[in-house]
């Protein structure tokens, strides 16, 4: 446990570095030493985030040229995108082994390698690691992350969706054929890549489902559900827009299994949650909104009769930029070098 | 069929007064000569909302003191809360028979007494205008509606699910104990009244859903689904708000009867709609959004093929205040008159 | 004046495109014979914005084969960028000639050549069309324009400035040293172009000033400002960016001359504008919102006192799409063509 | 110096008694112990405030049952509405004398009694604590505030305007008659009051200036810079709204007294404003966004070149709840209690 961890974050000018950021400049055991960006290479992080202006920070340099065992990083977060991160962290380990890494991507989710080839057409470029990677979810897999050398932050839909299944999956609670997951996310969710589909006015003032029928990152859902469950679980899953920045809500839809009543649902999370300091079980019939927890580290859950009998719904609502990305990968980040879980991360949320 | 017919507007200074304004003002074979307001009898529209202002309009007067049959109108619309509309519209068509009414509230949506008495608690006021009355939604019952003198126009919600579900049902293609469908609708729905709940720093910049488990406003939904089933139909429903002001969107799952796959679900509602001229069905796999149907009288719908085998995701869009109210009035209106249906009503969206 | 006019629009994937579409889908003395994107050359109008689904309209070509000749056009709506826009026009009226061309872009603004150049960096690559064009502000050029083959349709701020400000200053009303304009655009002012600087979550829920100390297409307001006043004016203005689609508000402080008051300034505004059917002044002491405009043309004035004695606030707001492009293109096309001024451009404000 | 102060919050159910609680909740040297809300009394903070609902905070109480003397707090922040403050803080301090008090209603801003009779249309009921109180602008109050009892917090806008402008009137560097300040704000600042006017729905998607011409609240502003100048100053101001939640941005429009460059203005405010932790002078021509300080306490400037020669453009953005409010009322307590002057008020700004 260092008294100050060297900190370096791969892909500093994206939102999910930005959040980071937010969160590390305040943390009191920590150096941020190394930023990069290859596009902004060169740029002072004021340049692409002008909030970062009264701060004094390290200027962002290109992934290619640094000597990552000459750099001394105690743990680097890599914010890059899916795809390029295997072969960057494949060679940082190999180059300085004692790093530690929280990686926030979609490659090293996936623990079967089989399962790896089939979702994104071609082999895993470093099995090794994708074995080692530890799931980042920490309410699941606290232990295991402590000691990880390489741990998967989990996605954001992914993550609030998991929430709010899998106590009830594991207790054998709900059938697990009839799961829907209606899920809404904010902009943010959908990175800073300057695209037609993401300008102000395509998407302010209207809501919309995107990627309907199409199954793209249902891989990390269908395994942990279905580890879970103890079976294959494969639940329908419609993500849409909404017009705001941050925040996640899950609609889910399940169906009680032998007599379980929506009260009785609420019981198990609320007992699986009793002492998560980021997991908060609203009283029965309540169900929460996503800015009651934005810019926060928390998940909120809510369960209540549907009008079918025999059926409950479930609500989870989380911030994607925080503890469906950044407040997460700070969260395993605490864990993996022996700070208390919630150092850094427990601003309250910032409502209205 | 008049040349140019009187008209009022009951209820005219909350949003669905305002849209049936910028509708009828255009239309060019009616005179607006009655606007009421009890709150704000006495002034002028452009007091209450400035957009009128340009235009040659009544002043706003109270309900109470018209004489109706004095006020010869040929068609009034009644745009006042649930509740208050069945006394007012009772002495109305007393005392001026011959006045034919669009009746946006609730009050004459269902045709059995005793659900009206089950679901609002007490005894309908008018049960003789409660048989009377024809529900408008025109796609379903337009030969009725020609000839009717009052119509219950239908709610936005119910509206945007029915045209979605009505011919699958019809055609027992899916089944009818496991339909899902999370609404989601901007704020425009929620009224005028000034509700801290409704405030902008409330509402923008999150989601959220509301009264999850409780089941007001159902009733209306259950009898149509029912009518067109042929038998009892219970759908799952869970009301979202959306930062914006207008539009619903509606998620539905589905399960096809006897192998149906989605895309005969989509051939389906294809075929149904192909000569409506305010509802239009997408190519197979694209799903709507709100925006393109802004301040426009239609709605998009689109059908997709579920991650689940045997399921189908269908997606309905249209805007709360013209199809979803003011715009589904004033096609009823032409319809009753004898106007062309799209007369005043065939605007295209506005987007950006 | 053809019984239906042949219409084409350049450059019709980009707002102002679609702007254009919407008021001319619904024009009756026209038909939509050409549409033009370069990139988007082959599809379909409902591909690039589906609203238009419902409705038949040409596929987009690209501008490169075009024959002009053959194309019997009647009219040419221009939308296309600043700069590439000369080149085009001038090949089309050398082939064309009897074409009439809006144009939405800057290029043809300017009525002097050596303004021109100076505030482009290069000589006007069609120097007799720029000595030919009119300046499209139709509450001022009306009669040169209804002749006028080609017209330069004013850009967006500065028609908001003018309306407000031309008459004080052609009655020398105001002194012309100490004009401030402060101006908020919506973001459809920025185009559809993918840039990072536009994308929702970089420009909601937040506000700034953009360009301050640049002068950017201020040629154009220095010389109708100028001709008006009949000296040399320049204001000193500052746009902004506004988290909303549409509207354009304009914040003008200005000082009376000769002890004008602000009431008076306000009865020079009133009187010049009383019989326009697109400028509306407010009583005196109100002021205008920019969503009692969406999506009209209307342009509304209010003018107030300023609590520094002998100083006025007045005060403008238009929709940037509509009467600050392609409605004020459809205005002067309808006067290019014979029709009546408001034909196809009188819809009423959509609010909320 | 309390090893960990008692603290109170008078009004803690509107928008600046939320900021209050989330910066209070994770302030390591203070205990919150009486929350009020007269018309909430008996409620949680979680039924008021769904953010709260992971933390023990103590219920809301009436103002009226309180025994100050027994409560034997430390300090006590008044978020109360203006007017009714001045008789709760009177009674307080007569009954518990050692009470510190941040105010931050406009109710003890004025140091002149008569001035506040003038402009508020009755004596003051508490004119021993208006002359006692000390004006709570840290940057230029920091030493009177760390022995007064009795504090009264700026207004949002007012702060935003003096931050820029007085370090430029103390200098002489600006003419006194010609300044214009055009101010556009957050929702927020409207309160949480179920107002019409305040709906999403009539102000989202828009934008207007309101109470043009006249001139509450600008006592305050006119005293303060005056005393900055040495001689009256009458600024131009005009409030806008915005649809964003948080945010102050003034546009103030100066000239520069004895060929002082804009340049030259901007090197001042650097110079004044080089210490201190929560304002922040940009680059010279760099001009701020509100998203960058959200959330924060910091005050963001920045100066350009006018267009018109001798003539500068000074632009200052703050968060209207933090710096404006809430954020430098803790900022006042952490002065008045001994702390750090940036304890518990140090949050990197939440973007996006």
């Amino acid at each position: 446990m260092p008294a100050k961890a060297r900190i370096g974050i791969l892909g500093a000018s994206g939102y999910t570095g930005a959040e980071l950021l937010r969160l590390l400049i305040r943390h009191p055991r920590l150096e941020i030493v190394l930023l990069t960006a290859d596009r902004r290479a060169g740029q002072a992080m004021r340049d692409v985030f002008p909030q970062f202006s009264p701060y004094d920070l390290p200027h962002l340099v290109s992934i290619e040229g640094i000597d990552w065992a000459a750099a001394k990083l105690d743990l680097i977060f890599c914010a890059l995108p899916h795809g390029t991160t295997q072969k960057v962290i494949k060679d940082l380990l190999t180059k300085a082994p004692a790093t530690k890494v929280v990686d926030l991507s979609a490659d090293f989710r996936l623990a079967d390698p089989a399962a790896y080839a089939r979702w994104y057409g071609h082999e895993h470029h470093a099995p090794e690691l994708q074995s080692e990677a530890v799931y980042g979810l920490v309410e699941v897999y606290r232990r295991a992350i402590k000691t990880a050398r390489l741990v998967a932050n989990p996605g954001c839909y992914t993550t609030c969706a998991q929430l709010a299944l899998l106590p009830l999956l594991k207790a054998k609670a709900i059938a697990t054929d009839e799961i829907v997951i209606d899920a809404k996310s904010g902009m943010t969710g959908a990175g800073r890549a300057a695209k037609e589909a993401m300008l102000f006015s395509e998407v302010s003032e209207g809501f919309h489902a995107y990627g309907v029928g199409h199954h793209r990152h249902m891989a990390e859902l269908d395994q942990e559900l279905s580890r879970a469950a103890g079976r294959e679980v494969i639940a329908t899953f419609t993500p849409h827009l909404v017009p705001m920045n941050r925040g996640i809500l899950s609609t889910i839809y399940v169906r009680g299994r032998r007599g379980r009543a929506p009260s009785e649902l609420h019981a198990l999370l609320a007992t699986a949650y009793a002492r998560e300091p980021f997991v908060h079980v609203l009283p029965f019939s309540e169900t929460p909104q996503t800015r009651h927890v934005r810019g926060s580290n928390m998940t909120f859950i809510g369960v209540a009769n549907d009008r079918v009998p025999g059926r409950a719904i479930v609500v989870s609502a989380l911030d994607n930029l925080t503890k469906g990305a950044s407040g997460q990968a700070v969260q395993n980040m605490n864990l993996m070098l022996g700070y208390p879980e919630t150092m850094g991360i427990d601003q309250v949320a910032l409502f209205p």
